[in-house]
């Protein structure tokens, strides 16, 4: 045993299933249902003969699109090997063993993971009993806040403006915003980069973009925040968007309207899921991600997810305080839902 | 300013010019001039339509491909994006402000700036005069030890008995052994890894394996070795290798001999480039990597690297002590060393 002692009891990440052509929906990490634009398949297949060649460490020209089509500076865009990486350089960067972070108590799994790795306490903030977050909880809370927006696996939003009140009320540190999800619908903090110094917007292009296994994440905050992290990431791994995926990413910000319809339809398959979840008996949040947290309450949420796999569907069960009896679906498209309601359908029906 | 007060002072990693069809010759980044092999270009179209689901976080079919290649299992090999993040991951894992690095003084960059990020104290362990690390400043040194063999920039090479030596000596310590540059003629030390636990060997897709900006290390150890850098990969990033870089390598594997070959041609390449260096004077060292440090004495390395530049020629200078005398220089086609050869003709007619 080599490994530090203070590593030894770390937490592990439980991924969902990653079952792969065998025929089953997929409906449990929270992936987009619709393959990338037609520009990705070109723009990777032009740099497959330039693999030779290091990729771009400052991700120049995916920044300037970025920027281009979001209205801000390149100096305010950063980008990331998946968002996870962006995160974890912020918890580096902002949070160590003396400077606590807080955060929802359900909410990303992958937070703990990066706090345990690095020592840093935790302040847990419990969501409110339906579920929501109370922005007035971290009002001057002085620590690192983190938090996504809308949450997950709940869905819930919060308002631009609360997420302003909270960073003006912290203004030594640092609040990021976790906008994972926030093509669905959710208002974005972006705005606010400007007025707030502290505030740190992460992005990816894992859940309305169709890109989860490229590993594209980026985030946007104001210049001088942007280069904190960029200190981070040059001692750590400066090559970590390879080529291919620097490539894919400025030809969807190109393909963004092919992208933002897409989210259109989960939206209204996310509205006919909510009903159809509701008409079956289900408790279901108002979620604006790609996914609803539901509540079944014909049987066991464990026992539903596990149902469910045997006909080929797979949700999410967290084995967790608080969400044991719900499960988070994934919006895919509209016959993967379909065949959902006919699964539960049956399954209730032998219940 | 909101980065904690440790991480201010961090030292920025320099990469080498990354210019880009202008017509550069590019020898200053040690990579390869050989375009990967055609099996890549397949594998990779064959993701892009599935780049919408997330990538296997175990690596297997990779990891399984490396293992069927180098004879060992599957347990005992770890994938990851670059070699920079397994070596990122082997710091965390095994050091830390109690817990110091020993490394040579001239050495890859990148050790520096991960032990600096991580406040590991660095023992710096002096390279002999004639550039080449002693083994027995090593052996019972009792610290964790880290450095690539052949050594960059030098292009020495230790041999694996003295490796032993070293591991078996520092029973307690992880010694990692950052293989980048060994297909280019120096002796593994893979076999070590059964009867030496303690021993870590790094490996990267940059250099023989033409494959840079795709970003793909691996590792060898013995199985709890792995387990326990998985352990911190886990904590940290687990989706880091994207779909295309792992089906770009498994391919790269199933077509090892065309880059084998490839080594070959750059071995002669670099018997030739140093001959032709030593013919203008310079003062050459017996380089096992795909790159030679050479010491021009018709002018200053420094000077010389500006004036090969303004010719369309980039090569390595490292403004640093005990090497500003010396031009580290890629070993490119041998049409490329040509190119070198006549430019130096010319610059040294002129000077």
């Amino acid at each position: 045993m080599f490994l530090l002692e203070k590593h030894r009891r770390l937490p592990a990440y439980v991924p969902g299933d990653h079952e792969e052509g065998d025929g089953f929906i997929r409906l449990n990490t929270n992936e987009s249902p619709y393959p990338p634009s037609p520009g990705v398949a070109k723009a990777i297949a032009g740099e497959v003969g330039k693999l030779g060649y290091y990729n771009d460490p400052d991700c120049a020209a995916l920044r300037s699109a970025l920027a281009g089509l979001y209205g801000v500076k390149p100096e305010q865009v950063i980008a990331t090997n998946g968002s996870d990486e962006l995160l974890y350089f912020a918890f580096l960067a902002f949070a160590d063993e003396a400077h606590p972070i807080a955060l929802p108590d359900i909410t990303y799994g992958y937070y703990d993971l990066f706090a345990a790795a690095q020592g840093i306490p935790m302040e847990k903030v419990p969501l409110k009993a339906d579920f929501t977050i109370d922005y007035r909880d971290y009002l001057g809370i002085g620590k690192t806040i983190v938090f996504p927006n809308p949450n997950a696996p709940t869905g819930y939003a919060m308002p631009a403006g609360q997420v302003a009140q909270i960073a003006k009320s912290n203004p030594q540190n640092v609040v990021i915003v976790d906008e994972a999800y926030v093509d669905f619908g959710a208002q974005t903090c972006l705005p606010l980069i400007d007025e707030c110094p502290n505030l740190l917007i992460v992005r990816t292009f894992s859940k309305s973009r169709s890109m989860a296994g490229a590993r594209l994440g980026y985030g946007f905050a104001c210049e001088s925040l942007i280069a904190e992290l960029e200190t981070i990431r040059n001692a750590i791994n400066l090559y970590s968007v390879n080529r291919m995926t620097q490539a894919a990413g400025i030809a969807a910000v190109q393909e963004n309207d092919y992208y933002m319809a897409n989210c259109e339809k989960i939206i209204a398959t996310r509205d006919y899921t909510t009903r159809m979840l509701r008409e079956q008996g289900f408790e279901v949040l108002d979620s604006l991600g790609n996914f609803v947290f539901a509540k079944p309450k014909a049987m066991s949420a464990k026992a539903l997810a596990s149902q469910l796999r045997e006909r080929g569907i797979l949700v999410r069960y967290f084995d967790k305080d608080r969400v044991r009896d719900y499960l988070r679906i994934t919006i895919g498209a509209m016959q993967e839902m379909q065949a959902l309601e006919c699964a539960i359908e049956m399954i209730f029906g032998r219940a």
